[in-house]
C-alpha cells in the first residue's frame, strides 16, 4: 500500500509513532511510505529511511525545490507545504494509482485494507467530512460561495491519482487562492473543499477520522453505540485534531494513555527492530 | 519467567488481556505460566493452554481439590481460592524457586525483568505498598493490633518460595482467620499483611503497582513528575483496582483506551497467534 506524508522537522516522531501504528496494526501488509518535503535535512532523511527500513517497509522521500511554488500566492504564515496534498499527483511516481495521504497527529488502530481498496467510483478523493454541527455551521458561513454540503477534514486522504493527473490544474488552485486568500482559514483544507468538495466519495469519520476531542459527542450522537470498545473495535484512524496534541506535556483526552503508549513503543530504542522485523515476517 | 495466576471462570478473557500484554511488552522472553484453580473445566484449560502456546510460551494448571480446605476457616462469602496466594508453595513444583504473581485485573506495559529479578534480600515477597494517607489509615485502624507498618497490595507478589516453604505454616493462617474472621474484609490481603507484613520488601508501586484509580493523586503527590509521560515509560504494572473494571460498559478512567485496545489485540481472532508466534521467534 502506498502512503503518503508530508511534514517539516518539528514533526518527525509524530510520523514515527504514526507510522509505527499503522504497520504493527497491519501487520503482513507491505507499505511504501512518500514523504514530500522541502526541508528536512539529510540526516533526518536517512534516519526515517533507516526507520522504515527497519521495519521491514520502503521509503522514498521527494524534495520539492521551493522555486517549483515561486509564483504561487503566499498566504499569511502557511508555507508551500499547503500545496502538496493537492498537487501531489504531479510529484509521484507516473505509474502510481493509488495513494492514501495520512496526516502525521493520527494512531492508526486497526487495519487499512477496507479504506485503501475501497471503489472510489470515478471520485477524486475519499474523505470524511466533520459534521457536527458547529463545526459545519461556521465553515458553510465562511465558504458559503462555493457551495459546499459538507465539510471534508484534509488528514485522511484517498487519492485516485490517474484522475487527478487529468482534472486537477494548478493554475485553478493559485487563482482561487489569490481572489480568496483573506477568507482561507486551513488554506489546504479550504481549496480541498470549496474546489473538489462535489468530487470527494465520503467515508465515515468514525471509521476513519474519528476526531479525539469528541468521545462524548460521538457516544451521545450514536445514543451509546460508539463506546469505546466499538472504537477499539472498529474505527482505524485516530485523529488527534485541533492545537493540543497528545505529545504535549499538559495534553489530557481520553486516547492520551494509548498516545503515549504508542508513542514508548515507536520512539524506544530497540521497540521498532523487534516488532518492525517479525510484524514483516508474518 | 515463571508467572502464577489463579482464577475462576469470569476471569478468563481479562486473564488473556493481561498476559498478551505481559508477552508483548517482553518479547524475546520465555514464561511458564502457572494456574492454580479449583473450578476451571477442562474445555476451559484447553484453550488456555492452547492460547498460551499460541503465543510461544508454557502453561500448567494445578487443580486445587476442595478436600484440601475442607477444614479450614470459610470466611463471608469468600471461595478457598483466598487460600491460594499464601499458600502457593505447596502446590508448585518442588524445585521452583521464585514466582511472579499476578492478578488478571492487570496490564503489563514495560520489561518486567527488573522487578523478576531483583534480589530479596531474605524477604518472603516483595510487593508495593498502597501508601496513601486515607487507604493506610483505615487499614491500620482496622488491624491495629497487628502493628502493620504499611499495607500491601496482593495483587503483585514476587515469591522466595524455598523461604516460604520454610516459614510459612497452614496452622499459623487458619488460626489468624478464626480470630480474626468478623474483622476481615480482602481476607487474603489482611492476611499477608497481618502475618507477612514485616517480612515483605517493598518496591515501588508507580513502578509494580500502579492503581489507575489515582492518576491525578500520584501527579499531584510527585509534583507532576509521575504523568503520562513517566507513566508509559517506567510503570510495569498496571492494576485496575476497585470495584470498576475497564471491561464493563460503564467504566471512565485515564487507561480506558489502553486497556481496550489490549483487549482487542488478546482477543482478536489472529492477534495471539501472529504477534505471539513472532514475539517467541524473537
Amino acid at each position: 500500500m502506498n502512503i503518503l506524508v508530508t511534514l517539516n522537522s518539528n514533526y518527525i516522531n509524530p510520523l514515527k509513532v504514526m507510522l509505527w501504528s499503522l504497520f504493527f496494526n497491519n501487520r503482513g501488509r507491505d507499505f511504501h511510505i512518500y514523504l514530500m518535503h522541502s526541508s528536512l535535512t539529510g540526516q533526518e532523511l536517512a534516519d526515517l529511511d533507516q526507520y522504515i527500513n527497519a521495519c521491514g517497509h520502503q521509503f522514498s522521500a521527494i524534495r520539492i525545490s521551493s522555486e517549483y511554488f515561486a509564483g504561487a500566492p503566499v498566504v499569511k504564515h502557511y508555507s508551500q507545504e499547503m500545496y502538496y496534498r493537492l498537487l501531489a499527483h504531479r510529484f509521484l511516481p507516473v505509474d502510481l494509482e493509488r495513494i492514501l495521504y495520512l496526516d502525521p497527529d493520527i494512531l492508526i488502530i486497526n487495519p487499512v485494507d477496507a479504506l485503501y481498496e475501497m471503489d472510489l467510483e470515478g471520485h477524486l478523493y475519499a474523505a470524511s467530512y466533520h459534521k457536527r454541527a458547529l463545526v459545519k455551521g461556521i465553515n458553510m458561513l465562511r465558504l458559503k460561495a462555493y457551495e459546499m454540503e459538507e465539510y471534508f477534514n484534509s488528514g485522511v486522504l484517498l487519492m485516485n491519482l490517474p484522475l487527478q493527473r487529468e482534472r486537477i490544474r494548478e493554475e485553478e488552485i493559485f487563482d482561487y487562492l489569490e481572489k480568496n486568500r483573506n477568507r482561507l482559514i486551513l488554506p489546504d483544507q479550504d481549496l480541498l473543499n470549496a474546489l473538489y468538495g462535489k468530487e470527494i466519495k465520503k467515508v465515515d469519520e468514525v471509521l476513519y477520522n474519528y476526531d479525539t476531542r469528541f468521545y462524548h459527542y460521538y457516544r451521545i450522537q450514536s445514543s451509546g453505540k460508539v463506546n469505546m470498545d466499538y472504537i477499539m473495535k472498529n474505527t482505524v484512524v485516530l485523529h488527534f485534531c485541533g492545537k493540543k496534541k497528545p505529545w504535549h506535556e499538559q495534553y489530557t483526552g481520553e486516547f492520551h494513555s494509548l498516545y503515549k503508549h504508542y508513542e514508548c513503543l515507536a520512539l524506544g530504542k530497540t521497540a521498532h527492530d523487534s516488532i518492525g522485523a517479525s510484524a514483516a515476517a508474518n
